[in-house]
């Protein structure tokens, strides 16, 4: 059984996209094939830091989306932990299942922990995050948001300094908040989960393979159960001829994402 | 005291503008300056019915709010009951209010009435709404919703039709599910609250003439109070010259609205 | 067209009647007319800050809420941050809306902030409040309370000292708790919010501008559109003649509000 | 051991004070000495249906629980299904404990039952009622409010009527609503419970009888373990000397209530 | 009156059966009649501190608590606060009524105040009894949890200790969280709530006198009203002779009580 | 990579083992294997329909996942729709995941759907499941439950019947109740979801296929990441020498499982 995974990088730059995709190969099952993509002709190029850039991206990924449903994927993550577009993107997904780092974060922890911190980049993100823990239910999950004051783009520069402040903090949310587990709430904090979790005995949820775990089970799931997206109620997608094509809503000649790298 | 506001419709066409405008210029204080404008070269011309739609004109909108910061507006409404891009678009809109019609129509309501039916289109709708409401804090409002199975071009095509439907729906809300007033789940559901609200006997909430007083009230306590969006926290907006302007985020050049009708 | 909003204080004493009128003097839109009152015979004549003076008062505040309705005023505010008989009064107000500070700020704020502190005078009022908040839905808005250790008497009376403390607490709220904007949790701290949001750097919410501005907007909405409470459900009101007539219950001799003084 | 209690009907007329009297007495333990009081003076005389009238009443309320707690008494019930005041009213009480029968019936059914229905006079009520229950963090007990369609005073004239309506709604709550248990929603719904449960074999909760039980229990732990109402916080109650006797708050002269009613 | 009320001691040793008794012998209303049992061949033999344990020692409390509607008890407490099994135990009870320590205490702590403070052990059993507390919806109520670190061996061995560290702890959730009112999270806390109650000023719920005393009224009200666990819905049992009997579910032999002390 | 799962049906009956075990082999991937238990000397042997049996079984439960982990196990499923003993199981877990039935499939609907509705057998279980649901934070996907009116062990006599009885109920929920997905609300539905999906068209989701991928998921996620269940907070285990061998809690002669089949 082949399985076929796209991670959609929520920004236009394809800096980490080799990265990512190195990163999935080491852990994907066999027959899964993964395809690291960012957005073509992106609204923002760096990072989705600010939710006026999340609002920006909803129009590319909803595109990027429908392209992979059509490209036949199984499974497609929208990789940015705000989850960005991920309902309104859902709903154009055809047969492909759509997932996101922060739903499939704290899925992994309900099962692990009743009691987890968020290790955020700034305090700027707390508010965005927290309403979308909320929206899930998850909210009583929650022991406390833990600030790095790291942007995005800062994680990866200084590791040393970064794994300095995630324990830090990662050490104040257990002792000080009750955390049973961590996440890391941003994509890019990749790399750092396994020291974190040998430093502070705790597990520590790493959000690009969480989330990229749970496509990969999602699309498992998909193949053999004919489990996919409701296509009633609120799943109802927009009519193909009567508008999408006669409107001409997605502009058949365009390529939504750009830069794939394979694993 | 002189008051702009622009009301942003969240499509590309601009059939109702005018339509708009003179609603509100009927019911604007003396010194509100009321602009409508739709998007231009938005991503969907017709309709925001799709969470899809929404996603897509999600960055329409944001670019829309960011000209109207940028062009002195007190106050703006994203003019879908959806309540597009709300919070992404507020983070972004300087010194100018971001209100929606959801928002405004329950906030409305709850000075009114301690249960709330709302009259949406289509069933359709209602999951995405709920969850708005929810985010909101207003779900312990709702009665019920209401659905008359009409898209959001057909309200004003038989309009007849559409007033039965509605007052056998909102007859219903009130007997049986304990609805002590309405909402009109949609913007395009004018021109019918007023003989709804003759024929039911309760208020009846036209959701575009509540976001629009909603913007002009808190426009006319942004200019006397100073109240404007908080820019700490998670209002904090992307910096201008660093991201904004070194990214190119948003086009000078670009106008991304269109159509504007005033009043 | 000319709007009539009362301001009920929800007190005997008439203290600082003229120093409201004049703020509401300064903001009202120009067609407003304002008028503030005291309870007459007020069970508790100086502040509410007790629970059972709040019990006390309720029904001095239904009684001049049912004067202001056969007054024909607009709309009324019980001004009072506990928002004292607000539900009780709303039944009996007929045409007229009603208003109080709580609500009207937390509605304020929910359109400028995701996250907002309450800055009270004393912890005592935390858990009637925190009642209130919830009651409305708002919990989620809520970063911190925080204290000035004043009690409602002692704003006013070393004005430097409350600043110093309003500034100090304040400052906590949003370094410490998250808050993006403040709400001033009593009426009587008026004339402060302009210096604490120059000094802060957030919205700063005065509780009694935003009930008044409420209040004048519901009043706008209610001419314009017939927005009254809702008869029907639990805004139905008592029979006039079967029971409010015949059992007397509010004397046609009573003058319930006293010491007016208009603006 | 002696426990003193009072039952304080929230109105000001005396027609059930006697049949009250005698249902306590046939229940209460043989130490257990109860009054049945009147609101002397009452606001309203006859019925608490209406918000309105409840705030009306709750100065009343307060005064009469003041008295209560200097007369001594160990645990007083404000005997009313919207449990009115009983916030207020608690913070005045000294030493003696204060109960309210919604608190107290589904108090009772929580340790019966996991969904339970209310059966009420009016539809009407039941915003109140729902309001309170959710404030008490009962409302996931909720299967369902089911009205009579009779008024507070109807429900003792035509009883064979109110057994009818009562078994029918009872039934309709158990078969279609899911309820495990019911709870009498009113007071004056007396006499009734033993004959319902017998037919629809379910528990079936006299509101009266909850309270009256709820008061005597905690009248005992407040002897013998000294758990009186707490004094710090929200419970802080205001300065005897400073405030209640320099202001007059309450007029020694004063006796609130009236037709005591020994048992 | 008598009323026959059996507390089951969650484990297997007897260690404080007779304390139990005594404390229940000189609180209990002359008709009550106590017997303190402990499990006969308990999985667990110590405490309940672990979740494991708790799952181990379910069905011993089940089986005790069958065994304590057969011997026709009135009520039965599962004397441990993380109330064990207690919605599983109620099922099977018959017409004993079931209760249990956390739920009594927040019973009571919900008449006396609006914030209050869980002191208990160890921080390891706070999200335990947070879950608990929720399912119960009594969460608005919890000011904090507040951790000895003493295991429940350790409360009884070094009491001044013990006390030290209540009086410390109780003084920071009164001072820093506050809390009103302050329960003690564990059964085996006794003995204590008398000196906390008079150094720190608020009402300290002992739970084990909490829930003795629950029982023994709702024993009361049984025996008088006839309130018995609902068993329609959720409380339907199983089928006596097609299950229990045929599949020899409880064995009749088997006393599962054991070392009783009566009171 | 290999990843060892065990399936522990919650009864002691093994009726089904074998077409579990096929049913799994039939969707496991290539290196995992599994393996289907029942309970040895389980104090049910039938069925968990009744909640005094989910606590019977309990202990049963946790000794079996118990003997899981020592085995080393990845993953373990306790095989219950009312995930029996699932937090207390997973303390002493070790480094073995634990997964239940209902949480998983909540876990699959959520990524697929806004509104799902449950096909219980009946009425009966229906607030244990709400109960659940609530806990984990989903209540607010509910849409209804739909029963049957059959009992666990009449899913598989008449299957002709439960189809029909599935899809009529099936379609109620989406028609009516604004379900777009479904969840078979009990192990023993097995064999029906996909006519049932192909019929109504709307996913239909297979707890125990749910159940089983999410363990084989996390099993793998396990293996990679080392995230296993937190052993701090809440997840603390008992201490092995001084309490689970000095007390001998765990029989080390005991085997708390049977009638293994593989797959």
């Amino acid at each position: 059984m082949t399985l076929r995974i796209r991670w959609i990088r929520a920004v236009g730059n394809d800096t980490y996209n080799a990265r990512f995709a190195q990163e999935f190969a080491e852990v994907k099952n066999p027959g899964t094939e993964v395809e690291v993509v960012s957005l073509r002709n992106a609204s923002v190029q760096h990072h989705v830091e600010y939710q006026s850039y999340e609002g920006l991206l909803s129009g590319d990924i909803v595109r990027a989306v429908r392209d992979t449903a059509q490209q036949g994927f199984d499974a497609v993550v929208v990789g940015c932990f705000y989850d960005p577009a991920l309902v309104e993107a859902r709903e154009i997904s055809g047969r492909t299942v759509v997932v996101a780092p922060c739903q499939a974060s704290f899925e992994v922890a309900a099962n692990l922990a009743q009691k987890v911190s968020v290790i955020v980049g700034r305090r700027k993100w707390v508010p965005r995050i927290e309403s979308r823990v909320r929206e899930y239910g998850h909210a009583h999950l929650i022991a406390s948001f833990r600030a790095l004051e790291l942007g995005v783009e800062d994680f990866q520069r200084d590791r040393d300094e970064t794994v300095r402040r995630m324990i830090a903090q990662g050490r104040h949310a257990i002792d000080e908040d009750g955390a049973e587990a961590l996440i890391l709430g941003c994509t890019l904090e990749f790399g750092f989960y396994r020291q974190l979790q040998d430093t502070l005995g705790v597990p520590v949820i790493d959000s690009a393979l969480a989330a990229f775990k749970r496509a990969e089970a999602l699309a498992d799931m998909k193949q053999r159960f004919g489990w996919t997206p409701s296509r009633v109620g609120s799943g109802e997608p927009p009519p193909e001829d009567k508008e999408l094509r006669a409107w001409n809503v997605f502009d058949p000649a365009d390529v939504p994402v750009v830069s794939p790298v394979h694993a």
